[in-house]
């Protein structure tokens, strides 16, 4: 198992450790007269210390024996302590930004390591994306555990990646030292009809020893259910409802409550610990997708913590569910999750309880934030010219590109991917559109746009078209390379000008997200690392997103965070209906279907 | 981590059980309208079905659709079923049966694993006994889980074994199949000292990604407790007091409640959580050592259960308590611990939730025992020649051995070992002695008897003397080759002819335990596997062992367990006064000391 953070493993140190918690030589740091919120025990310990050691916890009681004379003494009069918050499943790219900056955004706010899925870069750049990813995360003090993505291409046959990642990739990184498991297993139709591909990259993460992360989305809790679990999957993200949640913790797999930027599934998922009396062991909190305004405007699991504790939550039952729990899930709670002998001292300071207000945050035994600013060094990394030099499109696109045709028809009955606010669902409706000269036109009065999906990794020049619905837009045209999970080039719009505008201009800085009307950039976010991640901080990130928020407002939108729920529009393992560079997939049945239904 | 069992492991049946989950294929066995205690949420499910494949659970909830032509369907109407029960820290040898014979007699009471930690063997035979109580157990369908020996001899430095056991023995173990971690550390002198043998065990252990299991008897939890867990010593058996378990929970350890034949810790532990409003994830309840009688005539596991919840604690919870707790003590919960899809298909059958009667044991799949029988075979495991023949003692032993010298005195103060009933602990007492023709004498009238340990390894002719008080016995003498842990020869008794008769009527038969009265054998325990074990039946064993408590209660002893008792007066590891085949020990100061006080 992973034991190669900043510190030496516990081996190479215990001796140091047991000498100082008897007082035989000085702690590096001891804290005194903290409220211990002890996760273990799940109680709140008043006046405790905390001795320090070689980054380590070496004493947690009385600890005035531990200090000497290079002892740095920190009074916590006042302040709970916890251990540093831990989650359990996060995809750092949807942040925009790149890990180290990631990094320095939510080390602030309590978060000491982070269980990372760099399954969008992988799916632009195969495990070489990956690779600049744990070489980006090693410049900072955030403990970046990786699992591998499992599931590159996303939907195998239904979509065109940068790269594809089998079984043999899976065995051959779980050598790499920062990786602990695998990433989310969103193929479960190929678990429940017993693919070798499935089962093989499964088995290859269970065969190390490590932990298969999952992602089962079907409302279904019984044989589905079951029979993906029974292959080894230990923990499930995608719980929308509190049955699904309760399901998944009693058949053993760790329920992750999931409140992210534009999934906010805790309210729901929330009830099944709050109306149930149930151990929550299994049950553990994670934000999955975060913007970069909800990281600088609400902050990350110390949002999320709030956020449970107003569901209902205890507070010290929240703490558990970002510490302890998420450490025992990764078969890591020796190393990590609570203030006790021999783990690494990753300790977070907090002022209220109630309103998880972080003062100071230590990660193996440095102070490495206080009263919200990151107060040690990080490493810049530069990713390497592949990573930014990635929009491979073959043809030209000109307005003609965006044409649907019809031949010979006034109207035709459209599938089309009708989006549902705040969810990751779609649903599949069948309307009336008009046909002029051949080609199907969109309907603004009725909400439906067009949507093209063009690959841009190989040159293939493959193109998927369909239609949306949902989104409430009258004009103009909207474009992101960010389009789940191949992270083709996404075009959706009212008229086909200005969808070519959008998708050249990703084309020529090199991914992002962009809106358009009337001809003219009215919003641009530019991603140059991989089309999905910005080298810029967060704070500047976060103003280019409002900005193309209010850039979609002008042209009728009025969702929350419509980037994501845009970029979801290609994501072929979510139902209903969803659109990729091979064309239009029905999710449910996963085939392809005709955009058109003939009577 | 381990994997082999009697199945397959996961990812060589995923496939399978996937398939089975969905009903596209035919479960082996499906038990029907069970009551099922879901330790994962701490829930009784009603009307639970469970499909089983390969030894594994394939589903949990209603498995109609998983019955087909071959399926063997269990209706369990009525019936409560739970994991099957792990006990996370036992030493077979104390059941003075072989591991097959211990697996007969437990299995029947719902145990499915144990973490046997072979310490009494290794003393005597080194890694050979190890390897030969491995053998033994595979006959079996128990899952016989080991710790290797951390502390062969006990006490380096103080007493004679028949090996020696180094970091380097620890990590060759390390790599076999069986061993998923370290036997109980009981050297914790050694940690918080900081030697290099004992941070070089647990380092060895730790490096392995294995478990470290513990043994801190010390009443202070502060700077020791912390500094022993802090080298990475993960559970402790050896609290007897509720604020020894309280603090080992607070401090990350699980704390392992014992109920053994002669340690009765339960009452006073179990106060940890009955009163005290804690999570309990960090509690485990285990025998440590149960000899025959009471596996005959009060349970395993089962009896413990009940003990538990006699004390308070509620019935799921002292489930969990053996089941899904112990798991995640040793990070093998994705293996067992509860009945979830995945896990080996390790289920009991209980009637009566208070009561803990069960009534049937499925392990791997088969079921291996109904109404308290045994249904599977066991293959028979012959020891071999080394084992059958350990007595190596160097000078024939006449009365004259049990001289204690005193020359030209008539009177000695005698440091005198005093034993605690049903505890492990001894006081040092300081008594005045007759000396008769310059040899010491012993003193019935006040309960002082002779004691002399004589190595039988490696036939060193080295021997200890010392006095005891605290056994009643008036006459006769005892001897045994179970006497903790160097297992050498120990005698006491109130006559130098009975001492000698006891010692050589062992060394004849092979090791074990007797007494003796008036020049005769009044009561035997043959023990030829190593001096320590049987290869008799259990209902044999208990037998033998209930006349030899007969014996001692002939001569005078009215305590419980003697037996157990008199073996730890050799255990220089435990407060506070101890004799060795090198002499008596001050086991707080870990020093030898004078038998005679000069005033």
């Amino acid at each position: 198992m992973f034991n190669k953070f900043n510190i030496k493993p516990l081996w190479e140190v215990s001796k140091i450790l047991s000498a100082v918690a008897q007082g035989f030589q000085g702690a590096d740091i001891v804290i005194t007269n903290a409220k211990l919120v002890n996760v273990c025990t799940r109680e709140i310990i008043e006046n405790t210390d905390v001795a320090i050691s070689m980054g380590r916890i070496a004493l947690v009681g009385d600890a005035k024996h531990c200090i000497k004379e290079n002892t740095k003494v920190i009074d916590a009069k006042g302040q709970y302590i916890a251990p540093g918050f831990l989650d359990g499943h996060i995809h750092v790219e949807s942040s925009m930004l790149s890990v180290s900056e990631y990094a320095r955004s939510v080390i602030p706010h309590g978060t000491v390591g982070i269980y990372m899925d760099p399954h969008e870069i992988c799916n632009v750049l195969g495990l070489n994306g990956v690779k600049y990813m744990i070489e980006d995360g090693k410049g900072t003090p955030l403990k970046n555990m990786v699992t591998t993505p499992s599931c590159v291409p996303a939907v195998p046959g239904f979509e065109d990646t940068g790269a594809v990642i089998g079984p043999e990739d899976i065995a051959e990184t779980m050598k790499w030292d920062s990786v602990v498991g695998l990433g989310e297993m969103m193929n479960f139709p190929g678990i429940l009809f017993s693919t070798d591909h499935a089962h093989g990259v499964v088995g290859e993460t269970l065969k190390a020893n490590k932990i298969v992360t999952g992602h089962y989305s079907l409302p279904e809790t019984g044989k589905g259910l079951n029979g993906y679990i029974a292959s080894g999957v230990r923990c499930c993200h995608e719980s929308t409802r509190a049955e699904d949640a309760l399901a998944k913790m009693r058949l053993g797999m760790y329920a992750m409550f999931r409140e992210g930027s534009a999934w906010h599934d805790l309210k729901e998922v929330s009830k099944s610990i709050t109306e149930n009396n149930v151990d929550s062991r299994f049950a553990v909190l994670i934000s999955d997708d975060t913007h970069p305004h909800t990281l600088l405007n609400d902050g990350h699991l110390d949002h999320i913590i709030r956020r449970a504790i107003k569901e209902g939550i205890d507070p010290i039952t929240a703490i558990q569910m970002v510490t302890i729990n998420c450490a025992q899930c990764f078969q890591m709670d020796h190393e990590l999750g609570s203030i006790t002998p021999g783990k690494c001292a990753d300790i977070v300071f907090i002022e209220d309880l109630n309103k998880i207000n972080v003062t100071k945050v230590i990660i193996d035994g440095n102070i490495v934030a206080e009263n919200g600013v990151l107060t040690e060094e990080i490493y810049e990394y530069k990713y390497p010219e592949d990573a930014m030099n990635s929009m491979h499109v073959k043809n030209i696109i000109t307005k003609d590109s965006f044409n649907i045709y019809a031949e010979n028809k006034e109207k035709v009955k459209a599938r089309v991917m009708e989006i549902i606010p705040a969810r990751v669902g779609t649903y599949e409706r069948h309307i009336e559109l008009d046909v002029k000269d051949g080609r199907v036109q969109c309907d603004t009065n009725n909400d439906v746009l067009k949507a093209a999906v063009f690959e841009r990794h190989k040159e293939t020049g493959t193109v998927g078209y369909g239609f949306v619905k949902g989104f409430g837009i009258k004009e103009g045209a909207m474009a992101s390379t960010v389009a789940h999970d191949a992270h083709n080039l996404l075009v959706i719009g009212a008229n086909d000008e200005d969808m070519a505008l959008a998708a050249n201009t990703l084309i020529e800085c090199g991914g992002g997200m962009v809106a358009v009307k009337d001809g003219k950039v009215i919003g641009l976010v530019p991603l140059p690392i991989a089309g999905l991640m910005s080298d810029k901080p967060l704070e500047e990130m976060a103003e280019k997103v409002e900005l193309l928020g209010k850039a979609w407002e002008e042209i009728g939108c009025n969702i929350v965070s419509p980037f994501m729920t845009m970029a979801l529009i290609s994501l072929a393992c979510l139902p209903e209906l969803r659109l990729t560079n091979r064309g239009l997939v029905d999710c449910n049945k996963f085939e392809f279907v005709p955009l058109f239904i003939e009577d």
